[in-house]
């Protein structure tokens, strides 16, 4: 049954992602070994290398799953009927993220590992595009809607949409009472302003 | 004649800083050797231990003089007849800053280190909260002055602004083509809509 092979795979490269995510945010990418993320994963020490070669290579791929995800959300969000809306929902739950100590202490560190490694940077360059050009489509379909009112081209936006994401997981690093869920009305409302949108 | 052998030693300490602020914002902390930065400071290798015992406390005393920086500024501005616009004046010079390679570099570096250093965090967070401070004395100067109009308590304010600042700085890693110096406009005019203050 060649199907469940398959599927049994894929299962077992998720579950080791998932240990990976939850061993990175925690202990760091430098201090995590494989057999860590085996044994959180239930799988004997090893295994691990069944499915990726490299320490290394996990980090890649989950780093490539957060932006096939987004890009996931990105694409759904475009079809909306109320895209200054979407855009809106989308960072309510940006703040919901950056409030998951494991999604942003997961995210944090890529950005420290990035920060001296090609590899790591090129794919979290690429899912940083990807995600301005989700952003840019959504405000140009908001200002076609007639719901803005900015001077900023989309692509200058989006720059400024991705600055305040940046800034929201910069101050949850920075500061620990920063609680980033709580912010998402804020957020809102610098949005709207620096899109002349309207917050319903 | 004690004064000129300890203003000798300061200055031998200041060209350690110096170049080594260059090293690690250039090629990473982990990657710079003391005899680098001896051979960028015009001293021979071992001569950075009679002023400092590790590398690590080199960049310790990097991380305490840019908050010594940063507090000599905000106290001067501080003393501002427009505190409003003296608050506009300094994120200019924040963007100025993120565009320098030199200090957006090191500051990128020095986030990345103290992600999993915790004495290098526990000196970055001391900045921040001065930092912070400085930010939430303006604005509280501002909106007694009755140049603002805002919801937002002072720390409230200076969290976002803190947030945007870092946001900057984030986009100078992730995007090479994010030119900081040419968003300042931008950033006053985001920074005008938050607190409700006027740009003269």
């Amino acid at each position: 049954m060649r199907t469940v092979d398959v599927d049994a795979r894929a299962a077992k490269a998720t579950a080791i992602l998932d240990a990976a995510a939850r061993c990175f945010a925690e202990r760091g990418f430098a201090a995590t070994r494989t057999a860590d993320i085996c044994a959180l994963a239930g799988m004997s020490s090893g295994n691990l290398f069944h499915y990726f070669p490299t320490k290394h290579a996990v980090l890649l791929a989950l780093v490539e799953r957060d932006g096939a995800e987004t890009n996931a959300s990105m694409a759904e969000l475009a079809q909306a009927d109320d895209p200054f809306g979407a855009l809106l929902v989308l960072l309510d739950e940006i703040c919901r993220l950056a409030g998951d100590p494991l999604y942003s202490g997961l995210a944090l560190e890529i950005s420290a590992v990035a920060h001296r490694d090609e590899e790591v940077a090129a794919r979290f360059k690429a899912n940083d595009i990807a995600f301005r050009g989700g952003l840019a489509a959504l405000v140009r379909r908001a200002d076609a809607a007639g719901q803005l009112s900015t001077t900023l081209s989309a692509e200058h936006a989006a720059t400024w949409l991705a600055a305040l994401v940046d800034g929201m997981f910069a101050r949850v690093a920075a500061d620990p009472e920063f609680d980033a869920p709580a912010q998402a009305a804020v957020l809102r409302r610098v949005v709207a302003q620096l899109l002349g949108g309207v917050v319903a």
